[in-house]
């Protein structure tokens, strides 16, 4: 499954720091500019979560630190093709799919 | 929560019967023309749910029967007034944030 970098708040976190953290330990990199996209409801049907979208930039190389339970593998993508990736249905992952459309949208609004 | 019409298949049903049946349960409207869009997980975290996205078209008025257990109110919207409120934010359901875009996509490309 691709999806974009994620995971859930530790207790007394703050959004934007959830989200710098989730970022660096999965991705290696910390994030020097964090702006709000969208906040989404995955699965009303059954379930009250909740989830805030953010788009990071400029970012510094640090490590990744994973969980013991994370098994991920990086693949980097430029925004132009995986936003492609979204629109030939290979994205599926909710949460990837809005991420990217939303900062295409405000890159673009922002050009 | 705002949302396009959505429910479970029912067993042994088609992905298609199952959209038009609840589109007609929930807005008493039976499509006549039914599109693919896209396959979404919502809740890849948690859960195995898999979705399927249609866009309806060709609309005949019948009668909406709702479930004992269900509680609508039909807010009838222009496909463009509804890709304003995904953009602003009032919508937060993600197969309606999705289902809307990949429509208005489809609907630009075909016109």
């Amino acid at each position: 499954m691709l999806e974009l970098p994620a995971g859930k708040l530790d207790k007394g976190e703050t959004l934007e720091n959830c989200a710098i953290r989730e970022l660096e330990e999965e991705i290696g990199y910390r994030a020097n500019k964090l702006t709000f996209l969208t906040n989404i409801h995955p699965a009303i049907g059954f379930a009250n979560e909740n989830m805030w979208l953010y788009l990071a930039e400029d970012l510094e190389k640090t490590e990744p630190i994973l969980d013991n339970d994370e098994f991920i593998e990086l693949i980097p993508k430029k925004l132009e093709d995986a936003i492609d990736m979204v629109w030939s249905g290979e994205i599926t992952d909710v949460k990837t799919i809005i991420g990217l459309l939303w900062a295409e949208r405000l890159l673009k609004k922002n050009r």
